[in-house]
């Protein structure tokens, strides 16, 4: 990976691998755990059998989830979730976003002062681990569910090993990832890193009126609890894509999360019989909508840097069988891990829009809806993990979140790192997305030990 | 034009070109008019002054017509048009499907025997000219509605010269040639050939569950009257497209109609997140529908014969933004003046969709959904209307109907042309749908002396 770029809103304060105060997290010297009973193992029949119970509730019958974010289903996952983390000595916080946050005190407390608000001292700072536990409309048993689950597994592992760390440990249920009942995506995470205002977000309504402020309280998760600030933070995951597949690898190593440009074309032609219209006077949005589809492809597949392009929705006007389509809207999604990369794609984009539009006599704009710069996970906490899956026998490689998670957002708070493990096909957010115990124990050994080094 | 292959399911005993029995219609000799009164001419003012009136009726605010099949809009246009037939000394019958014919008697009858039929001594049998009157929901003035009036002002001019023909001259109006309230198109005259059972097109329903046949009861227009058999049968109409505007002719002298061909295309690659998914993995049906777009536009600029080829409608799925398309399904439409060259068309598109679902790593379906032949106009009547053009010192050039008319079925039964005149930017369908008074009246100078020559 050439250059994934640290996204330069990290509020002032938090500690990143280059310049870290009391330096907690980063470098996860192997010598820090200050406590050593057993040496605490992961159980892998407990994580799977933990999930494969979550995903009983709003199973569908092509074995696949349906949990819509804060529907009753929703409140009964997190309950159970949030039933187990006690069991297991955990204190409980939630915060008006609904964020749910589990909390295994450290050697010197919780992480927060006797006023409910974290504490001023960073090195009394909890290491994360996190994800979400909604789904998509036709989701997985996997996507978001495993890395609650597996935070809750190292929870477990470290009771059993009767190990105490100097930090506390986290394990957070962030609201509403998936963003299909309410916009915006990742509203939990987001609002945690001020992306969001608190009050953007409660407003916010889905298509039958109800607004995420009702729906927090009618499944009694309208919090009143302080978030905690994090040392570290890890989120494991479902690739939701095929390269650690192809590549044959069960861990994968996420150095960031690419950047995203998305835009709305439209080209503008003229409408006309198909049948009177010779092919030389036509004016066809469409044809020339499919050379920039063609366009697309060629940019990205041309590019360094896990350069993707996609073409993902189209309309076409008017539609019909017998008519030249005079209009043709569509979407373009670039992404990139390097800013300078995606910079040059999207120029090179518009000159190509340029050239085809005069070439076919039509009229090409281009705006832009979405620019997400590319996210740098801590180059810290990255090669720990990488070590760590060498370590435990486990073959790894370093790879780009070509996807959105709410590891993103926390990673402008604090040191953050994600682990990947396969997922049968890349297939995700699709009721048949599917992966191993295996390769599910693999990732949460990795994480284990991830932790245990960070929080001491 | 290499080739228009005649239509093979003409009517045994109805009178072709190549062998004429009793040679009423082709070869339009210029000396049978056996009454030299006045020599005949139309009269522009009258021409365009009917088609404004006829206008008024279901006009649009942006100067369109919308005026649905069989509608109490249809009933009024049709009621003026059969009023000024009647005050041109037209005896009018209405057939089963609700096709109205004024009749201006010939020197020996109307056309019909004493029970009604039309006389068995083809001799007898009547020109007529037609079109339609309705209109698409957001349709023009002009298309159908000028082949009606041009008629109407052709036995008004031989009224006002005091011709009387050999043969009756008919003034045809077909019932739902637009096809957009209740399909199949082009029913009036289809039913008249013989492509569709008066049955099945009087049980078919709009959307609202009305049936043609209650419709046609509804305006009065469900008439018991057989249909007269035609000598031969003129089509007057704007082009609806481009040709004669670019090549600055008055007049087309219009060879045949164009054979179509029509595809559903399905291309199923696999769904997957756009984000994760290396290029290199990808199976996207977009991009290999594209690649087909491409395709149907090279194949139709490099075949002759009149070679159209169109993909006029798109659906992609799941069509989200951040979601490689998974299906896509599209229609093919190619269209060629010769059978041969359009079977050929088609062999280019199989072997193509064959290639690059293969190179694409997808599956590619097409299925044919319409398979129209083409239809070549009669030689001699073609001939007749282009001497008539130069005679009248009009510029005129021959060409092909792209899109489909009444005159393509009435050609199944008898010896048949149309006559184009321009229409502005080549645009139909469409409420600003443009002809000038000139162009039009041409046209109608052009059809008078072809209906002359031909009525005898």
């Amino acid at each position: 990976m050439a250059a994934i770029i640290p996204s330069t809103d990290r509020p002032a304060g938090v500690a990143t691998s280059n310049n870290p105060p009391n330096a907690p997290a980063s470098g996860m010297g192997p010598a820090r755990a200050s406590v050593t009973a057993a040496e605490p193992r992961i159980d892998p029949a407990r994580l799977w059998n933990s999930l494969m119970e979550l995903a009983r509730i709003g199973a569908t019958p092509k074995g696949g989830v349906r949990r819509l974010t804060l529907t009753e289903l929703d409140r009964q996952g997190r309950d159970l979730v949030v039933g187990w983390l006690r069991e297991a000595g955990c204190e409980i916080r939630i915060d008006p976003i609904g964020n749910v946050f589990g909390i295994r005190p450290g050697r010197r407390g919780n992480g927060f002062d006797a006023h409910g608000a974290p504490a001023s001292d960073p090195s009394l700072h909890p290491v994360a681990v996190g994800s979400h536990v909604d789904t998509q409309p036709s989701g997985g048993k996997f996507d978001g569910n495993y890395g609650v689950l597996a935070g809750v597994e190292v929870v477990r592992a470290l009771n059993d090993a009767g190990v105490q760390t100097e930090r506390p440990v986290v394990v957070a249920i962030w609201t509403n990832e998936e963003g299909t009942r309410f916009t915006p995506v990742m509203m939990g995470s987001g609002v945690y890193c001020g992306a969001f205002t608190l009050e953007h977000c409660l407003a916010q309504r889905d298509r039958e009126g109800v607004s995420v402020a009702e729906a927090l309280a009618a499944i009694g998760y309208a919090g009143r609890d302080c978030a905690p600030r994090f040392a570290a933070y890890f989120e494991p995951h479902i690739e939701q894509g095929p390269v650690l597949e192809h590549q044959r690898k069960t861990i994968g190593a996420v150095e960031g999360a690419l950047g995203q440009r998305w835009f709305d074309a439209i080209v503008t032609g003229q409408d006309a019989h198909a049948g009177p219209t010779p092919i030389e006077t036509r004016r066809d949005a469409l044809l020339t909508a499919s050379r920039l589809v063609l366009e697309v492809r060629r940019i990205a597949a041309e590019s360094p840097d896990y350069a993707r392009g996609t073409v993902g929705q189209m309309f076409v006007h008017p539609n019909s069988r017998n008519v030249i389509p005079g209009r043709v809207e569509f979407s373009i999604d670039l992404r990139n891990a390097s800013e300078t990369t995606l910079a040059t794609m999207v120029e090179r984009l518009r000159a190509s829009a340029g050239r085809i539009a005069a070439e076919d006599g039509v009229e090409v704009e281009l705006r832009e809806v979405v620019h997400f710069p590319p996210c740098a996970f801590d180059p810290g906490l990255v090669a720990g993990v990488e070590r760590n899956a060498r370590s435990l026998g486990h073959s790894v490689m370093r790879l780009a979140s070509g996807a959105g998670h709410d590891a993103v957002y926390v990673a402008r708070t604090c040191p953050t790192a994600m682990i990947f493990v396969p997922c049968e096909g890349g297939i995700s957010h699709n009721e048949i997305e599917s992966a191993t115990p295996e390769d599910l124990a693999a990732g949460c050994a990795v994480l284990l030990r991830s932790v245990m080094q960070t929080a001491g």
